[in-house]
């Protein structure tokens, strides 16, 4: 059924240190890696204010994730769960999310922090991180309660 | 460039009560509606585990979006903003992300609460909300700073 595609289009690009999928940090938690993310000129004006904001929302494509399983090991666990409760890269829709931080905006390249995606990322959207929005401390986390440690870098599970 | 394009395929539907863009509740918290997500059954082996977690964040395509600017008067200001500097709900990649409350799944039904979509909008993912990746206690908020009230519900201005 073509006619329910959703077509998206880059606005941009990630800059990232890291070059293939292994001993990536698995979340921005896990991540000092600083990078860039170049936005594509006819988005420039988009990025107005956004400067002020200390944390963003990068929504990307795991360009590299060609096929997907609806159970997978996710890095944090040795048993199976659903894909859709866990993060893992290769997904029905390869979409990514991750929270991290804007030090500063240069005409069309931003300067960030905490990066955990594969170089040349494809940028779909940029949102800011919300406070009032996106804090919900009362929230019970599934399998991943107790599961995470200091560090955590990918492996070759999703490779 | 084609060859840019990158395809999705919608996963399920949300229903909601909102039949039209005016009057929603422009984000979770502002919002007491309940509903369901139907996911499709082909995924629906993906959604074990999903239901130990109280916060989904649900990634959707805002179907209604035709067309975007790249300065907006966001909802919750009178200046124009830089599009990704806001939530605004036409953007260059018409993505939507929610964080709502799920109180159960039965088979290909996601039970949920705080919605701020309208009815039949397409679900993309969904992902776990997880306190530790997802919470930034000290994120600096921007213009948002401060015009935060107790409730806010969309009129026009992005119909």
């Amino acid at each position: 059924m073509s006619s329910n595609n959703i077509v998206f289009k880059p606005i941009g690009i990630i800059h990232t240190e890291f070059k293939n999928k292994i001993n990536v940090p698995i979340q921005p938690r896990f991540s000092n890696s600083k990078g860039t993310v170049e936005i594509f000129p006819e988005f420039v004006v988009g990025l107005k204010d956004l400067e002020n904001f200390s944390h963003i929302i990068l929504i990307y494509y795991f360009h590299e994730s060609k096929s997907y399983d609806l159970e997978v090991r996710p890095y944090l666990d040795e048993k199976k769960r659903g894909v859709f409760a866990t993060r893992a890269p290769r997904r029905p829709n390869n979409i990514g999310i991750s929270i991290v931080e804007l030090e500063k905006v240069v005409k069309n390249i931003l300067y960030v922090n905490k990066l955990d995606m594969i170089d040349k990322t494809p940028l779909l959207d940029i949102k800011p991180y919300i406070k009032s929005f996106d804090i919900k401390t009362n929230s019970k986390e599934g399998w991943v309660k107790g599961k995470i440690k200091q560090n955590h870098i990918s492996d070759n599970r999703f490779s």
